[in-house]
Order: structure tokens, then sequence, then C-alpha cells
């Protein structure tokens, strides 16, 4: 299996870099191959903005969506973009690794949605979900949290986990075609104690190896919507 | 009343603009003070790195919330952060405007929430909801979409409109302690008629006329938690 990892986070003694480093040797040892794109490390940049187009439909008004098409039916997206939409559309599953920052994505992760995810090749003219640009792959959200898990439950302080990552699970992923796994969740990352940050690990390392036979979230198929 | 604008538009001949011409327009006319964060237009950088902190009190390994707390107490953030939190403390009304990509907000307005909601000024110690740094003021969405209200109705294509503003409305403005007015949202902007955006303006100018008297939602106090 071919394997994108997203990562979002800046620091290489952290919790995420470690779990980042036991995914991977998961990966590798059972045979999958591995491209990382490290948000922090590549200095992604996450403003979308028209120096993304070489090209312009519409030079007199950016509308960026319109421009992201026309520019990937051209070719002339900018390379940064241009590289990361080629390893996306190589893999068979994305993992989205990434601390839970105000229930989403940090802003570099959010920008390389933003700017990867391009209307023409991953969405658009009517493809979306079971049809998106990614179908036939799988998707991953791996998080880590302050909150600990009471505090998501349906009636926690925050609010159930699946309505903060509904946005990501069905907005970002499952819309743009993607089977999405169940998320792997680090509780209190930085509150508990070293024997709990090491049975994640573990629990990562277990979880990547049931990774193909893992059963994925249920989204309603298209068909399951009428024409209104 | 003081209010914010922090605004995430690219480009200066869109709907969007209008609407921000449209609402600054009538907020002073009603004698309102009004300040604007224009985030393309400023080029705010929505990074959160090492960079944010003159000084460090873990200068090993970054743990970026607890460096924005160290380094607020010390007065030695960013001097763009620092004059993002002034103009936040100092209004009554923050509205975020923004164009919904990706059920979510464009990644320069995420990194303002990343970088400017800082740990010991807005959220912390304990302090969130109704205890929230941002605790008296008011809050509001204003956004735009290319879906049409029935692709966002609970049984719609891509799900309930609160549920996709949940992380914004629950867990970035309420949380910090802000009272959530009604999101006012334009609908399918580029696929509507000028008749139907023009529309859109003078019902955000009856909103804006409404503002003081806005009920907010509801969103459960503190008090309605019990310890676990």
């Amino acid at each position: 299996m071919k394997v994108l990892i997203v990562y979002a986070h800046q620091e290489a003694q952290s919790f995420n870099s470690a779990l980042l480093a036991r995914s991977v040797a998961e990966l590798t040892a059972h045979g999958h191959a591995v491209r990382i794109s490290d948000l922090y490390a590549m200095r992604f940049n996450p403003v979308a903005t028209a120096d993304d187009f070489a090209e312009r439909r519409f030079p007199d008004r950016l509308q960026y969506d319109r421009e992201q098409k026309h520019n990937f039916q051209r070719r002339s997206l900018s390379s940064d973009i241009v590289a990361e939409i080629e390893k996306l559309l190589w893999c068979d599953l994305l993992i989205l690794q990434f601390p839970l920052w105000w229930f989403s994505v940090p802003a570099i992760m959010k920008g390389w949605i933003d700017r990867v995810f391009v209307n023409g090749a991953i969405y658009g003219s009517g493809r979306r979900y079971d049809t998106g640009g990614l179908d036939g792959r799988h998707a991953m959200v791996v998080t880590s949290t302050a909150a600990y898990p009471g505090m998501c439950a349906p009636d926690g302080l925050v609010g159930a986990l699946d309505v903060i990552l509904w946005p990501i699970q069905n907005g970002m992923l499952a819309y743009a075609g993607c089977k999405v796994l169940p998320p792997f969740v680090s509780w209190s990352v930085n509150f508990v104690d070293e024997a709990t940050r090491q049975r994640y690990l573990d629990d990562y390392a277990e979880r990547i190896r049931r990774i193909e036979t893992t059963k994925p979230l249920f989204f309603h198929p298209l068909a399951d919507f009428g024409a209104d």
C-alpha cells in the first residue's frame, strides 16, 4: 500500500514526532511505501492567493476555485501545489496527522487542503463523495488533544468528537472521495504519564498493523440523496 | 459599540468585499466604532512557530500553548500578535467574515485564531465558555457558501450548517467566552443572480441594524456540567 502522511507539528522532540516515527517504522516493516509531507519542515505556504496561478482565466477578479480548475487543466499551478497533488494521487491511504487546535487542524494543514484539493482534480463538476477525485483511496485522521475523553463525549464540555471532526472527516476527506477510517486519538498527551503515552504509541502501531482490514466509517453515498 | 471585523477575502471586487463595505457603512452610520483586520491585505502570517516568542520558558522543546502563556505574561509575543490581541480586547463585537472553504475558515483565518487566541489571555487555567477571556463580548460568523441551503439542511448532502459551524461557533467563539449571535449566510453567491446578491446585502444591513437586540445562540454554561 502507498501511504502519504501529511504531518503538522513543529517540534522534533514532540509526542507527535514519536508517533510519526512509529507509524513509518511499522508501515515500512510491513512492506508499505511511505511518503511524508512535513508541512512545517517544508515551510509549506498555507495562504491561497493569485500567486498560485501562472495563468488567469479571469484576470480582473480573482475567483480562486475557478482559477484552480483552469490552472490545473493548463498545468500552470504553482510548483509546490503540483508536487502535493502528485503525492496525493499517488497514495492509497492519506493520513492527516496533527494536534487538534481550536477544534480543527492547525492553519498550515488547513492551507494544505485549501491549496492542494483543487477544483477540477479533487472535486468539481458534480464529483464529490463517492464520485470525488480521491475515489478508491482511504484516509485517516490521527490527532492529539489537550481534552480528555469525557470532555468529548456527546454530553461532554466541548462536545462529541465526531461532531468536532465532522468538517474534516465528512467535509474534507469523504467529500473528496476517500473512504474514512476511524480516527486515532491520543488523549490529553501533555497531561498523561509516560506509560500512557507509550501505550498510545503501541496502540497506534496496532492500528497500523490492522489498517488494511479496518472498516471505514459510514457516510451516505450520493445515491441516498434526492435531487433536492 | 466597538466592532472588530476580521476579514478573509483576497479580492477587492468580490461579493464579500461589497458585504464588508455595506456593514462598515451601516455600523458607522449608527455611531458604532469599527476596526478591520483585513488578513490578506495585512499579509497576516497564519503559521504558528517558535518565531512568535522572543523569550522561551522551555527552550529545548517547543510547546506552543505554554510559550503563548509565558510570552503573554512577559509581553514578549511577536508584535503582529500583540496588535491583534489589542484589537480583540478592545471590541464589544467580533465579526469573523470569510467564504466557507472546505467546511471551515480559510487557513489565513484559522492561523489568526491559532496565534491570537493565546493561552493566558483568551483561555487557560480553567477559563473557558462563560469564564473565557472574551467574556462580555459578542461574536458573529458572516460567511458565504457555494452550497445552496438545501445541501446544508440536516438531511442535506453536506450536512447541517450548525454542525459544520460547530467547531467555529462552539469551539472558537463560545469557548473563548463570546456570546455567539446567529450566523449570517450568503448562499451560493457565485450561482445566484444579481438581484439575489443585492438582497443579501440588504438583509445583512438589516441584521446589522438589529445587532444590539439580536438574541445569541444557546450554549450550555459551565454550571450545566458535572465534574466528569
